[in-house]
Parts: C-alpha cells; structure tokens; sequence
C-alpha cells in the first residue's frame, strides 16, 4: 500500500456541514467556529455558498460571513460554493478569492440540484472561467455524483471520463469528484481514480467523501493509494445535500485527522485543537455530531489499571 | 491494491456482540437470532464463551444454547471462546467441536482479563492443545490487544512475533489477531501482517477489529491488502471486552458484507436476509445498534425523483 507523507484537509463544515442542519446558524456562530478551526491549523476553508437563500436558508450570510473572517483568515484559502454563474458573479463582487464550482455528472441529480442539464452548467462553467481570469479569482470545480446518483445509480465512467476532459481544457485548480450520497466503494475508488490520474496526469484532483455507509475512511484509503492527497472533510461529520435523498454527513475531520496522525501522515492541524472546535460544533448545533473521535478519544489515550479490591 | 475474491466471516455477535449488553439475552433469543443468520448464509459462528458466569454473565447460558443450535448449524463451524483450560475442558464436556482460546499479547491486558501472565496463558495453551488432540477439536487462538492496549498502548512487534512463533509451533487452526480496543490503524495493519505473513506463511489468519475510532472497515480493507481474507464481525457492530475500558462495538457484519460486495468480493451471506437479523436483534436487545446499513439501505438503492409542484 502506498500513503503520501502529508495530506491536504479542506474543511467544508461552514457550506456542506451545516446546510442541513434546521436550526439556523448566525453569522457570529460560524465566525467563532472559523476562528477555533483556524487556529487548529485549518489552511483552507469551504466558508458558504452563494445560492438563492430561498433554496438552502442555512447559507444566505455566506457574504457577510466572508466580510468577517477575511482578516483572520490569514494566509488560509476561503472558498465560496458556487452552483451558476450568478452565484460566481455575486462571490466576485464581495472579493472573494476562490470558487468552487459545482455540478453534477447525473442528468438528474443536476436538474434537481440546480435546475439545469449536466451540458448547460457545462457551458455555464466557461463563463464562470472567464468571470474568474478577469477577477483573478482561483477557480475549483466538483463534480458532484461521481460515484453514484441516488436516482440513477452509478454513473457510466466513460460519461465522467467525458465531463472530466471538459473541464480541464478550462485553467482549473482543483478538480474534485465528490460522492455526494455515500454511494462510493474503496474498489471505485482506486480504480476510477487511477484512469483519471493517468488520463490527466496534470490535473490536481481532490475528493470529497460523505460517511453514509461507513466506507468514508476506507474511500480515502483508497483514494490515497491512488495517489490523491486532497480531501474534503467536515467538523463533526455534519452535513449532506438538501437535494439527494438520503444524503448524510461528510467523513469527519478530527476522525480522518486521526487516522492520518496514527498512519505518521501530517496534515498541518492539531488533533487537539480540533477536538475543542468539535466541542464548540456540538453547542452551536445543539446536539451530538456523529464524530467518533468526540467520544473515543485518540487511540494512545491510555486508562489507569484498576485496583483489585 | 489487491483484494481477494472470496472473504470469510466469522460471526460473533453471539459472543463478543452481546457481552457488554445489560439486559440479560435469553437462550431462546439468541437461538432465535442464530437461526435467522444461519439463514442469510453464515458459516461460522463464535457462539458464546465458558468463562466465570459471575464475571460475564450474559455467556452463562453458551452451554444450553450450543445444545439448542447444534442441529440446526449443520456444516457451520459453531466455536467456543475458552480463557483456560477449565472452560476448554467444558467445551470438551459438551463435545463443542471448535475451541477459540483467547490470551492478550499485553501483559497487563491478559492479568486483568484472565488473571494470568501471557507466559502463563501460553503454557496452558499447551495443555489446552493436548486436550482438543484427545477430543478431536479444531484449536483457534486468538491474540488480544495485537494492535495496542488500553492500558500500556503498543505492543512492541518483536514481542508480537515471538508470541506467534510459540503460537504457531503448536498446530492450531486460525490465529487471528484482535484489536479488542480498537486502536488499530490501516498502516500498522498492513505492517504487521505482512511481516507475520511473511515470517509464518503457511499459518491461517484471521483479523479482529472494532470500529471505535471508525478505522474498523479501513483495517479489513488493510488486512486484505496483506493477504488476509478471514474476519470477525458482529452483527449491527455490537460489542466490547468487559475487562478493556473504552471498548466499543465490533466492526458490523452487514456493513462489512455490503461494503465487500460492493467490491464484487463473495461472502456467501445474503445481506437482505442478514439486514432482517439485523432488525431482530435491536428488538431483542431492545436499543438502535451503531449498523450504518440498518438506516442508509445498500448503496444500490435508488430514490424515485421528486415531481415539482
């Protein structure tokens, strides 16, 4: 097997993390969960989504949120979700450094996702691209579905191989393929990824895991072996997408945090710290997060020997 | 990454799975529940264990159930945990026809558990061998805390393998190495079982993981990465050593099944039949247990798309 020396954590607990959640979160709740993630060692940041906040209400002070933590971020990377070109537009308008642009590779779960075909938000792709070469903004893009669709199954890889080759004509950062339902396998995994890293080699890809079925670690083992060292994670393991049924949280990132540590794999944040921002995710949301971390503790914790009585 | 065709699954909910429950299981139930996973296809069963009733209470029936379900198991191998020669000679009594016999690589581990030194329980291993040659039993050993101790953390690999060298010179069936605390992790795995495999290659393996830091599916997927295709599982990730503090659930048989068969790897067990024993057993336990299948479904199943009103 083979693992990289370090590993690159995006946490996406502020966009994908809470857009579930029913309780709304403020503006200075998020700010203060920002603020204990970054001094965690947290480098980069999903912060919010620019979507129409009738659709995803969790999400409507993603620009004043951005107006908050921009100083205290630091040399960290703040990265705005962006489902269309106007949602790009509003994210350049407030300054914002990084987009990362989502779309699926089912026909379906994109015309429930954002209302378009995959073909549309494809063309739409090249006049964001362009919104961003004239912003000078860093430009992501995620490809959601691509381990399965909760409508339609697994997606045809050809199809993915197909919009995969589309977007890296385009000048992109990272290009991450996300299993938004937890539909993916540690097989898939590695062998999807393997194709694409030797059709692109270039391309800087990431992936983004949710936990569904317990195979959210083993995916990331998987996708390591494959050579991918950038992962989306999310405090607490919270979160899915308001559109695809049976969506459930990210892997969690003090439990991916932990496995990397154990496997003497860096990741630039402290176990400990994060913890703590854990603690602080629980009280915001107001009930227990499914992290296992939380409760177990790392695995060199160590208990006293009883005493025989 | 290689993965075998064909995975063996020793469940042992029966045992393992129940022994930290409170609410007392009755013979009857368990022989119920025996007989719903016989069904989805099982083959081998830890059943119970013959250990001091006054310390694990809930085995204190293993004798009566394995009089219940002998005839029902037909060719399943039907294993008996024993901690000593006492309850190897019970076994032996009862004409159980397969004796797994547990020590911990820890010392202070196996003094808490079974009140011996390691080098004690290793000379009543020899005792114990003589025993299951007289009666014809088929001898597994089990080696608790292989990938730490909650009380002394790792366990250095020399004394792992001198440990399996005095093992092995005995001619046991399985050896399976148990993480009873979970604190395994898919690199140390990978580490250590490639170097027993490769310092003992003619010795059947088995792993023994719990998901308490979630790395429980990882470390399967590691282990079989070295070569190994024997696990115990627990039904709905049920589970813990009465003597480990911190222990927490065995990795779940259905989410282990599922995630294997989703990797086109055969298990000879039907997870729609093994999600119904699964069902079973939160009613006779009477609480939700930590099965991610139980509530996401397979990864195949697939959601009608919502029509816009």
């Amino acid at each position: 097997m083979n693992f990289p020396t370090k590993v690159y954590i995006n946490e996406v607990v502020l966009r994908d993390g809470l857009q579930l959640e029913k309780k709304l979160i403020n503006v200075e709740e998020k700010e203060h969960l920002f603020k204990r993630l970054k001094s965690a060692g947290v480098q980069s940041f999903e912060f919010g989504s620019f979507v129409h906040p009738v659709r995803v209400p969790q999400m409507a002070n993603s620009g004043e949120l951005y107006s908050k933590i921009q100083q205290a971020a630091g040399d960290a990377d703040l990265i705005a979700l962006v489902p269309n070109l106007k949602g790009a537009e509003r994210a350049a308008q407030l300054s914002v450094k990084n987009i990362n642009y989502v779309f699926s590779v089912s026909e379906t779960h994109n015309l429930q996702n954002v209302q378009k075909t995959t073909l549309e938000s494809l063309e739409e792709l090249h006049e964001i691209s362009d919104l961003c070469i004239e912003n000078k903004i860093s430009l992501d893009v995620s490809l959601a579905t691509s381990f399965g669709c909760p409508f339609e199954g697994e997606i045809p890889t050809d199809r993915i191989v197909s919009i995969v080759h589309q977007v890296t004509e385009l000048n992109i950062n990272t290009l991450t393929l996300a299993d938004t339902t937890g539909m993916a396998n540690p097989k898939r995994v590695f062998q999807l990824i393997s194709l694409v890293r030797s059709e692109f080699p270039k391309q800087k890809l990431g992936l983004h895991f949710h936990n569904t079925r317990d195979m959210g670690l083993s995916n990331i083992l998987a996708g390591m072996n494959a050579g991918v060292s950038h992962f989306d994670t999310a405090l607490g393991g919270l979160g899915g997408c308001p559109f695809a049924p049976g969506a459930t949280g990210n892997v969690c990132t003090e439990d991916v945090v932990h496995m990397l540590h154990s496997m003497d794999i860096q990741t630039n944040v402290d176990l400990k710290e994060l913890l703590k921002a854990s603690h602080l995710l629980e009280e915001i949301v107001g009930h227990q997060t499914p992290s296992y971390l939380l409760k177990a503790g790392p695995y060199d914790k160590k208990y006293p020997v009883p005493v025989s009585t």
